[in-house]
């Protein structure tokens, strides 16, 4: 068994080192970010490309997610990658392998939810692979784009850059953990922030981002260890009626999680979404284990999602 | 259930009617070829994509096949697709669903079988997803690129072109009948013509191409459909051992299906690999179903392999 032997992190480290990406290649950014960064020949933009799967009973659960809210948070997952670059979308592929149950009704009713998002993100789907199997599986790709070189990644960050989020946390959790109301809309249909990434980006000069899927202790460590800094954080905002705990360690929020220059101001909020500082960047002091993070002056431990220590 | 009301090609035609491009996309072919064709800004190639789902029990089987050879397979039938279309890889995604009985050694042979492959074509792995799941499934994504507009497509035979095969069909369906032999290695490790597929695009002008993944009858019935010809061919190569039966309907060759104008004269082999004339496009007659072929003379009905009809 995987579980319970070695974590997602350890695993994805394994890979990443037989995985060597040739010198002059076109991969410009590989395993270990949000997306990878692609740059065409002759081209004046890079390509970011992320790629997430949904499986039931993982990631959502039939008896409680229609097969419109399913399809939609297929996709949903995929934009919210592209949003955390800066990114704005550009195509999508799906694969779907579809268990006895599934009916056609139930199958259409993924395909309208999944377009109906892609849609309104102007995200045509390219192709896929269609299959019969056991379980209920979708594996969904997205393809976004930068200009050159402008691609916002987690290992940016610097110390002294001030730590923020995007909107309230926790509300995915909660609506899990409730099944009802608000939070549980926020659970089922998370909205992917595609043009505060690109605001991040263009407006305000972001130093890192990524977006929150696993936790936001877990994210920010990542973040962390990615830019070689540590972070010492205050509460983050929290969901109205989730707990603090829901808001540092609950998954799925999809907010971004970003970094700026010492000395940014940036608004209150974008586009009715809060953007609130939570902390700041500091340097790695010897001795300390990688992307430590202290709230209100105490070790805050990375308890977010992570598939295989927690399945 | 899907199985037994719907056919693969059924609906792939509904969802390519619910998933529309917009005009003015950076997409220039979408679902329905071996790939889809995306054009960067600025850029002097097009990019190709191709998506393909292996599940257990349906793809491979884990008592027969080596966690080696099942991540060789998962990229090299991507990798067909990359050829058929003409084009050089560039690289490749992973996303790989985990069930329990796979341990840390499955899972390292599993990429060690896939990374092998990846270097030998120059495709490195750019990124991925994993989770565990009671089903092994994987979904692999190959990014390719041919020169702008130069993507070899099923839909351009002309009425009058010759139709040609590479190798020698049927031996993955022998090889999965008897399991030994050069047939049984044909199966686990079937080589991607990426050679073969820049050749006929670059320098024999091949009108249109497709990989042989589900069986002649099948897949030449696409390619017909696709290009509005009708087809009409000698039986084709038959690898040792094997029956025409599964020279003409079993899947997994992974050999390339082409065609070529009036008047060209192709070599014998290329690279070893026997190129083979089958037979000629004809003219569509009005009343007669779409993709129709004749085997010397009478009506070859395309019984290659469906993923949802053979369920």
């Amino acid at each position: 068994m995987i579980a319970g032997r070695s974590s997602e992190c350890s695993i994805l480290s394994r890979i990443k080192r037989m995985a060597s990406v040739p010198s002059g290649s076109q991969l410009k950014v590989g395993i270990g970010d949000d997306c990878a960064v692609f740059r065409p020949r002759g081209g004046a933009e890079d390509l970011l490309f992320t790629t997430d799967m949904l499986l039931d009973e993982i990631h959502f659960r039939r008896t409680t997610h229609s097969a419109e809210d399913t399809g939609y948070k297929a996709l949903a997952r995929g934009l919210s990658d592209i949003a955390a670059m800066g990114g704005a979308p550009r195509f999508c592929l799906l694969s779907l392998a579809v268990p006895r149950w599934a009916d056609q009704a139930w199958v259409d009713g993924f395909y309208r939810g999944f377009l109906k998002l892609a849609r309104q993100t102007a995200t045509p789907l390219a192709g896929g692979d269609l299959a019969l199997a056991e379980q209920l599986a979708c594996d969904v790709v997205v393809c976004g784009a930068v200009p050159k070189g402008g691609a916002l990644l987690r290992s940016g960050a610097m110390p002294g850059n001030g730590i923020y989020v995007s909107g309230k946390l926790g509300g995915s959790a909660l609506g899990l953990a409730t099944g009802n109301g608000r939070a549980w809309k926020r659970h089922l249909r998370p909205e992917p922030r595609l043009a505060l990434g690109r605001f991040l980006r263009e407006r305000l000069h972001a130093t890192a981002a990524m977006d929150l899927s696993d936790g936001l202790s877990l994210d920010l460590s990542r973040m962390c260890t990615a830019s070689r800094v540590f972070a010492s954080i205050e509460p983050p905002p929290v969901f109205p009626g989730a707990t603090l705990d829901q808001a540092l360690h609950g998954g799925e929020d999809y907010e971004l999680l970003f970094t700026l220059p010492p000395g940014s101001r940036p608004p209150a909020s974008f586009e009715g979404v809060p953007l609130t500082r939570i902390g700041v960047t500091t340097k790695v002091r010897r001795g300390d284990p990688p992307g430590k993070i202290l709230l209100e002056g105490k070790p805050l431990p990375p308890l977010g999602f992570d598939h295989f220590q927690n399945s």
